[in-house]
This record gives structure tokens, C-alpha cells and sequence, in this order.
């Protein structure tokens, strides 16, 4: 099958990240196991990120796993199933959860399976969706309304997610009356925002560098848009007369994670949910007003499951870019200069339709 | 009246921090105010930051604070009340909780009353509890049983208080098969334990650089004890196999900031409680964990309440070393230099029986 | 001043059901007390359970509350206030929370004052707001924009509340994919189906008997609506694929709680907030669907404040029909006849511009 | 292997209800399945209930369950296991939870696996555990300590985990300074007391009509106890000053379910465990008092795994008597005719030691 594959980490992402190949199609090898027919896979920053080397020593401990296939934010059709498998057919749509979790740890169990001890992450540990075919597992698809198309929805399955994941646990926060801030009107901060005005009925001040990414916030749901400059976070604590009660960094690097901090009320929640600088807090800031810094990592398969029922209604929209799994290196070159507009999506062979 | 102030701040902390001098009794100014002749009254590390100047900058913006009375861990006995007073009569024997609060703002109606906008500290910000009387709010005297005696109690208006906030919030993470860490088992730590014990079946392991002190920290219940060397949280990581729910870190400072964090399992919380030092995580840290920082800052007044219930049962016991009043001087001295064990109590003149 | 009073119970509720009268004005009693203007005051089912005499064994156990004024939904601007008022100053544009709280027990400090152990009732068990001035507490009055008018607004100081405050209970249990079914689109249903839109992405299941009201209740923000006619639970049942997470039972009689209790899924909640029947449940039904029965008593001032906020912002709108209060009579008996639209709302002489 | 099958339903609870033989062993059917040696099985009352044939409207709907072997509280050592299975292997001690759910759907991945809608009931809709060997499957085995021994723990799988499920949900509701009330002190109530002394610092109350169980209560854990007669409720509430915050109603039937909603607290919780009788209340009273009344069924795997910890640490005791399985409907008479003191255990020839 036609794949998308890393022979080598490099720092400068050259033109030719990964290599389009035709390699074997992947087998069932366990009751539990699922194989889809990829309908659309979508590119991340993640992606990047791993062809720098920069995830290697996580991923890639022993050294083994070179060459292999990206993509973890996967969506398609069920091509065939385990002995075992109950809950979908062949021919189902699906979009894929992006961790295999075991479904018996106490996490998995408790409702929290992205800490699942057991875990395995196509496209990141493992073969992934840059591909005609994805094998995982019963328990990580969920399946979907027919008239869904995994080219719209697929980047949902991670970057949808994440910024989903964060807002789902701050709804208890967010009554009438609080503002949340939200930093970063791209990939993730543009879903972020349309799940905060599907879930909750706080001010929504969104807040970027870029005019034309806070005019479309509107449009999205955020009620202010402040943007990015020196002195801004002031200008958040004015008009929130002394802060957020919760403050959603969907950047996490270039001094976002300082000013969300600042920006945090009293008694609030600094949301980490992009990555790359370093949150760097005096213990008595943080004792003096109660304030919390609260991690947030992808999100659970109900939170997948609840996204794709705000999909499904239309009160979330994927802004995305088309290409041709055979110009995958087009789009990774796009990412990384910043000429990508909306959440890259990658189509292989024979999925077009 | 006796009263010991604070004329001049003094980073040296000279013998004769506070002077001990006649000044005139308060007055009723409001007709919810309650004036409490003072039992006991606690002295806290923070009165040492206060001496030498580090809270100028917040507590004495405007320097026109000095000379004023310290004491901010305040018990004793209702001497008169304000017109409006229905919750207490002159002879109640009450303790009071640290802060002043309106009853009006959002945070006083939503049970955070800590977090009050137009709150007043006594003892920091104006006259406190180092005199024979001292004028509080009838919103903040918590009444008690007569059998208690304030020499024994006082201590747990504010250190206690501290200790036992965070351990309340903790509650619906600490169930059975989870591992809590304290670290430190001096004034604050020595309260968690005792709170953690009455509170929750999580097993609790607790740190502290002193011997002494860890097999006290057995008799207040924990379930084991690590001393602070090179290397211990590793050992703690070990024992615990991979880190604990939730770290109380007591300490705040001189590294118990990072090993809090380095304790702290995937998706649990480090509770921040001491200070002085700085939290310093990269964001990467934080989201491929899913951990979070919680700040946490005094206690309520319910807690207050809930914490006097447990005194009274019995299950939490203050380890004390009392002075009079006009020895304050002293009980800084042996604060500052570790002579002093157990949390040191002043008794003003008359109070003594 | 000008004052709708009752003077003798009637269980026939006679055309003269109160009597239009001039009275005493009420004077400041208290530091904390606040007289307000009344501007309009809402008229409730409650009023007429009140004239008719089935609360006197409650609100009147002494029999000595006779004549008093009725009204227990006020708005106006603030008269006077006593001399420790701090939040509210002549002239303000206030909402009335409907109880006068203490401030100073377990509950108003754990943000749940209806609880209040020390409350007092203007328009139940003391005098109320259908009269020009009213009595009340510093604590009870919520400051508004002076834009909103208290005409458009006075009903949601308890029925609008009570709607409130039993959706803002239920948030955290309707996330995306789950079903809520709210009984009855009158007066207390219409605000409920707005603040489930507001503040929820639950899909909103709306049935009542009047097909007027259902098509109103679409423009409030239901997804689906029932005609209640025979069979009409088993077709929620259907709809929902086995019952909703939450029901609201805005009725409470007339076999509206058995039917609301048929529609809770296992694992839900029936929420009851009408009241008048019986709630008959088999333990084993109980425990084999693990079903809860929540009970929900009007709402906080915190919610009065969030429920304003949404007002404000055009998310909950009133439906009303406007009276002068010399009509109190007319309005009753509009009411009591099913011929009132909407919430009847009474305007005292000099407040009508 | 011997087994204890059940041929027909009958009511009168015959001498030999049960039928001791020689059936066919179970045989490995899934690639999750696990065959347990069964150590220890509980009897419950719930076994004389099926006897009886009050379940076979559940549980045998169509007619063709008979005979099956009974049993639902097992424990015993895994025998062999399914081709897929990770989490134990033959050997191991192990504790079954009652439900085999099937790890796929919303509620098993939400953390309230009792609610799993594929679930299967060894010994009440399939063979269950008066036998020797028992077919469950990898989700419900929880390993332990081998130094635990199978008789000593095996009615905690259901009766246990019950009474510790409930417990576990009031955890935030019961801080100090709170009363809770248990309502029976019996097989399921004995366990509750524990749990409440090791989860939570309040003050518990027990009431039960007979003098001995509650003398065992206050060995358990319990701070007061108050015999069941005539108006027994009020004495309560007056204990309480207004009733309990939670009151666990463990009979659920003869009058207790009433009393329950008596003693529970304006704001507060009645707990319906056991069963039989129906809870009556008007809405009135509901709404006036905002209390609520909440269903809990068996617990979920977690909760086992808790359970077991506090187990292993000494907090929480079975009160057993034993039978070797083939005494079974001895067992069965001695528990009908209120002979049995304490949990009855059967154990299989071959497991005795």
C-alpha cells in the first residue's frame, strides 16, 4: 500500500521529510484489532516536531523504530476487524482515538485512558495514517454517523481533542458571569473557542497576534478579541477587572505561559495545553492568590465521542487545507513556513471521493 | 492595655524585635465589630518576615502602618459587641479566623471566603492579637466549647488553618490505593498529617530532613517516613511506583519546590502551601503528564469550623511551647534559631489561669 | 404609601382576594436593612397557595401575620439604606434575592443561603413587595445596570431563579450526547429551556400539554418537543434510546412526577421543582437503575447574579404581561383562570414610566 | 466438577432448595475469558430471592436459565486463561467483581462500569460460583496479595462492595462536623461503618433493632448507637439537631425507607441500598428542604480495588461463618431462619485448606 514513511530524523526538515513508498499492508494480530482504510489523516505540528528528532528520545528510546509511518490524527472506514471485535463492522465509518489503550488499568478504567499504563500511539510509537491502511484497536474507534466525512473531521481526533479536552474541564469554572481567556486562534485555540461558546455561557476574550485570525474568532464565538502586543495581558486585566478565572494557553512557548499566568484571576486556573517554554511561578504568587497551573494532555475517548455530537450538530467546524497523501512533503513545507491556512489534511490513493 | 509592636522594620531581627508597651484598648467602631480578650495568641515564621520588612511592600504600601500590634493567630474570650452582633455574647470562648471578610462580595457568598475583595488582616495589616484585646467582625469568631482553652488552640487559626485547607481539597483525590507525600513535619506538616489520618485512607508518606521529627510524624499517622538525602525522591518514586496523587509541599523553598514536582504522578497535583522559592516546570513537563500546580491559601471559615470539630474529638493535637506576652522577644529569638519546638504561644498578662 | 395586603385565607380565592390600601411606610430597623422603591414585583402561583391558605401552617403558625403584604419577586431602585450598608447606595437599580440571610451560619458561608437558618421571607412571612417601598437586607439586593427596567425583569427574582438554579446544578452531568427533557413550558420552564441553552450542549427534549407553548419552546432553544397526551413518556423513552440524563419536573403534580421519574435513564437524575404530588418510588427500582430524586429549593444570590448576567446579555428573556397594582385582583384571578400569558407582573403607583 | 444448581423457583424456600452434583467443567469460550478455582463463595440474600423466583422476570425473562449454578460473590485462584488475556495469569489470587462488562461502552469508559449496557451476571443470568470452577472474564478479576485468603474476603465482591460504593460517594458530602446515619448493621451495614471510619472523619450514628449488633457497631467504628423502637427518627434528628447530612439506608424496606427520609437533613442525602419497600414522599417536602434521595447499585471494579486495599491494611473486617459448598442449603436455611451470624461463606471440596 501507498505510505508516508521517516527514514531519518533531521533537524532542518528538508523537502523530503518522509518518503512516499509502497510498503505491506498491516495484519490483524490480536482479537481486539481493527484495520481502517484511511479516509483522511491530519498533519500536526507533533509531525514536525518528530521528524526534527525533537520527540526521539520518548518515542524512539532503542533506536528501533526507524523507518516508519506519521500520523496520528486518523479517520476512515472499517476494513477489517478481530476475532474478538463487537462493536464495529467492515465498512463502518470511524475516526480514531489516538491512543490503543488496555481498558483494564485503573485509569482506563476510571475514565481518564489517556494515562492509560498500557498505551500505544500509531504514528508516534507505531505505524500511523499517513497511509491507505491504520491498524488499532477495537477499543480506540469511535464509530460515526455515515454522512461524516473523514476528511472534515480527522484532525479532530488530536488537535480537536486537545482543545476539547481542556475546555470539558473547566466547564464547573466557567458560570454566567467569569471571563476565560484564550491565547492562540489557531489549530487548536479555533476549536477551543467554538467548544467554549457550545459549553458554557462565559465571556470569551480571545487573544493572538494576528487581525485577520481574531476577526474570524468572532465568527467562531469569542465576544472581545485583544490582540497580541505589548501590554496586552494589562489590557486583559482591565477588562476583566483583575483577570480570568480560567486561562487557556493553546501556544505554551514565546512568553504566552508568563503573561497566561498574569492573567489568571485570583483563584483561577492557568490552563497548559501547547508546549515548549517553561511556566516559572514565585511559590508566594501562588499561595497569595490561590492561583492553579493545571496540565491537560489530549483527551479521553467520551471527550472524542462528545466532540463528534457537537460535530455532528454543526456547533463545531474544522477550518482546513487539503492535499494529496503523495504531497505530504508539500504540506509539511507549508506548516513549517507558516503558508498553511487551517488544520493541513492529508488524502491517500483511492479516497478522494 | 499590654500590646507588643512593631516600630521599625529590621532585617537583622535585633533581641528587641517588638516592643512591649501600654497602648489603648480598641473600640467597638461598627456594629458588626466583637472585641475579644485575647488567651493566646500564636507566633508564625510570617511574623519574622513581617519584622524584617519583606510584607512591607504589600501590607504597608503606603507606610503609615507603624507602630501596629502583630498577632495574626488569635483565641481568647468576647469582652463586648457591636449593636448588630447576634452570633456571640460577651464571655464566649472563641477562636478567629485570620481574616475580616464582608459577607457581600461573590467570593464570601460562594464558601471562599479567603478570597474576599474587601477583606482586613489583623495582625498583618492592622492591629492584631500580641495585646490583651483584640477588635475582629462578628463574621470572623468562630464560637467554642467553654471546656476548650485558647493556650492550646490558638495556633490552629492560622498555621493550622493552612495545613488543614489543603488537605480538605484534596479529599476526592485520596482514596484508597493512593499515596500522599508531606513534606515537612514542623508547624504546618505536623497538622496535615493529623488531617490526612482523620480525613482519607490514602497511605502517607512523609519527608523531612530531621529524625526527630519523622517518628513524631508515625505517632500523628503517617504510614511511612523518608528522610530528606540525596536521591530521596527517587526513593519516593520507587515506593510509591511512579509518584504520588498528591505532594503537600509544606515547605515551599530551598528545593522542596522541585522535588514536590518530581514526586507528583502523572495526572496527580503538587499543592503548593510554603513559600519562597519558585516553581519552574516546562510546559512539556506539564502536558505529556497531565499534572497540575495547586495553589492554596489559608483556610475558610468553615474550615475553621471543621478543623475546631476535629480538636475537640481529639484527632488533631497541637504540639506548643507557651511564653507570656511580654517574652515575645524571646519566643522570635527561638523561632529564628530552631530552638524553639512546637508551635510558640504568647499569653498576655491576666490570661495565664 | 400604596399596598396590596391579605387580610383574612380563602380557599375560593374571591374577586377581592387582597385589598388595595394605604399603609405605614417601612423605616430602617436594622444597620443592614435597605428600603427599596419597588418598581415591579412578580405574581406567582404561590401567591394564590398563599391567599387560599395552604401555607398559613407554615408561614403563619402563630396566626398572627394577618394583614400582611403579599409579593415575594421584587425590583426597584434603593430608598435608603441603614448605616453599615457598603454595597448598594440611593438610587441603584436593584434585583431582590427573595431571602433576607444572616450571613453568618454553615450554609450562607458554604455558598448555599437558602439553606440560611436565620432567613426571613419578605412577601411570605413578613411584609412584601406588592406595595411602593419594601424592607429588606444589604445581603438580598443585587446590583443591576441601570439600563434594565424592573418591569422586564422582577419575576426572575424567584420563579426565574428557581428555573435557574435547578439547570446550573445539573451542568455537570449534560455534556455533549446526552438528552434533557424539560416538563412544563410555563412560567418556570421557559426561563429553564433558555439557561439550558445558555450554559449546556445537551440536546432539550420540552413536553407539555399546550401546543402554543411547544412551539414557543423551540424559540427558547428545545431541540425536540412532545405533546403530552397518552404514551407521551414512552416516546421520550424511544427518542432518547432508553430515558434523558436529567429531568426537569417543573410541575411536580398531576402525574408529571410519575412520568419524569419513567423518563430518567439508569444512572440520572430527576430533578423535581413543581411541587403538589407525590413522589412514589419501589427501592428496587431505585437500586437497580442507580436513579436519584434531586430536590432544588429557588437559588442562591450567586445564582440570582449569574442569571442576571445571562439577562443582560440577551441569553434569558421574560415573557410577561404587566398589571398596576391596583389591578392585583384582576391579575390574580387572570391568573388562577389559565387566562394569563406569560408571567403577571405588578407595577405600584408612580413607578410605571 | 460439583456444583450447587438451581432446578425450579419456589417460594417456600425448601429444605433443599439448591441441588449438589457433578456437572461439566466450564471451558475457555473468548480470547478474554479467565477460569477461576473458586475458594469462596458468599451466600446473600439476594441468592434466596432468586431461589424464591422474585428475579426470574429479570434474569430469566425467556424461561431457559434453569438450572444454573447460583453464586455471585467469588474468589479463588485464576485456573487458566483466554488467548488475549495480559492481566493475570494461572496462579493468581484473585477476587471476581460481580459484572463481566465489556470495556467498549460510554459507561465502562466513564468509570461507572455497573451501568455497562453488555453486561453479564455470573450466578444470577449465567453459571455462578457454588461450584469449583467459574468462567468470568479478564475485566473482572481483581489480582491480590496471595496472603489473602479467598474465604476471608469472597462477600466483599458484592455485599461489601455495595456497602463500600456508597460510602465512597458520600466522601464529599461528609466532612467533620457532620452526621451520618447507617441504617441496619448487618452484612452490608457492618462493612459501611468501616468504610465510613477509614474514608471520612464524621460522626456516625447506627441505628438497628437489635442490642448485640449494635454493641459489634461500636467495635466497627461507630460514635453513637440508637436501637430501633418507637420513634427512634426523632431521637436522631434531636442527636443531630435536625437530622443527618447522608443516612444510609441499608434495609430499604419495613418502615426504614420512611425513617430514612426523616433523619436526612434539609440539604442532605438519603442513600437507598437495600430493598424492598418504596420510597413515598410529596414534593413539597422535596423542594421545601432541598433534599434528595440517591440510588446506589453494587460498585464498580475501582471501588473493588479500593476495597481491597483497605482490606489488606486491616480497616475493614468480614464477619464470616463457613460452610463447605455441599452444606449449601443448610446455609440457606440458617440465613432464611436468622441463624447465620455474620456473612455466610460456602467453600468448595478440594479448597479448604
Amino acid at each position: 500500500m501507498q505510505a508516508a514513511r521517516l527514514h531519518r530524523y533531521d533537524p532542518s526538515i528538508p523537502t523530503e521529510s518522509l518518503q512516499v513508498e509502497q510498503v505491506e499492508e498491516p495484519k490483524i494480530e490480536n482479537p481486539f484489532d481493527v484495520i481502517v482504510r484511511v479516509g483522511a489523516a491530519g498533519l500536526c505540528r507533533t509531525d514536525i516536531h518528530v521528524v526534527e528528532g525533537q520527540w526521539a528520545p520518548i518515542q524512539d528510546a532503542d533506536g528501533s523504530l526507524l523507518p516508519y509511518i506519521l500520523g496520528h490524527e486518523n479517520s476512515g472506514w472499517v476494513e477489517e476487524v478481530g476475532s474478538a471485535v463487537t462493536n464495529v463492522q467492515p465498512g463502518d465509518t470511524v475516526i480514531c482515538h489516538p491512543l490503543m489503550t488496555c481498558g483494564l488499568c485503573h485509569y482506563c478504567r476510571a475514565g481518564r485512558d489517556m494515562q492509560c499504563v498500557n498505551g500505544a500511539f500509531p504514528g508516534i510509537s507505531q505505524d500511523g495514517g499517513f497511509a491507505q491502511l491504520l491498524r488499532t484497536s477495537a477499543r480506540s474507534v469511535v464509530k460515526l454517523d455515515p454522512v461524516l466525512q473523514p476528511k472534515d473531521i480527522a484532525a479532530l481526533a488530536d488537535a480537536g481533542l486537545t482543545a476539547h479536552h481542556a475546555v470539558r474541564k473547566s466547564v464547573p469554572e466557567l458560570y454566567a458571569g467569569t471571563n476565560a481567556v484564550v491565547i492562540g486562534a489557531g489549530g487548536l485555540g479555533h476549536i477551543g473557542i467554538q467548544c467554549l461558546r457550545a459549553m458554557t455561557p462565559t465571556n470569551i476574550i480571545v487573544v493572538d497576534p494576528n487581525e485577520e485570525a481574531l476577526e474570524l474568532a468572532k465568527e467562531w464565538g469569542a465576544d472581545e478579541t485583544v490582540q497580541v502586543r505589548e501590554g496586552y495581558s494589562d489590557q486583559v486585566i482591565e477588562m476583566t477587572n483583575g483577570g480570568a478565572e480560567v486561562v487557556f494557553d493553546y501556544v505554551g512557548e514565546r512568553g504566552a505561559e508568563d503573561e497566561a499566568w498574569k492573567m489568571t484571576r485570583p483563584a483561577g486556573f492557568h490552563y497548559v495545553i501547547g508546549y515548549g517554554g517553561t511556566v516559572n511561578v514565585p511559590t508566594i504568587d501562588i499561595i497569595s492568590t490561590e492561583r492553579s497551573v493545571i496540565g491537560n494532555l489530549v483527551g479521553t475517548y467520551n471527550d472524542l465521542e462528545e466532540l463528534m455530537n457537537l460535530t455532528a450538530r454543526g456547533l463545531v467546524k474544522l477550518h482546513t487545507a487539503t492535499y494529496p497523501l503523495d504531497a505530504v512533503n508539500d504540506a509539511i513545507q507549508d506548516l513549517n513556513t507558516g503558508k498553511l491556512r487551517g488544520r493541513g489534511i492529508l488524502v491517500p490513493e483511492g479516497a478522494e471521493a
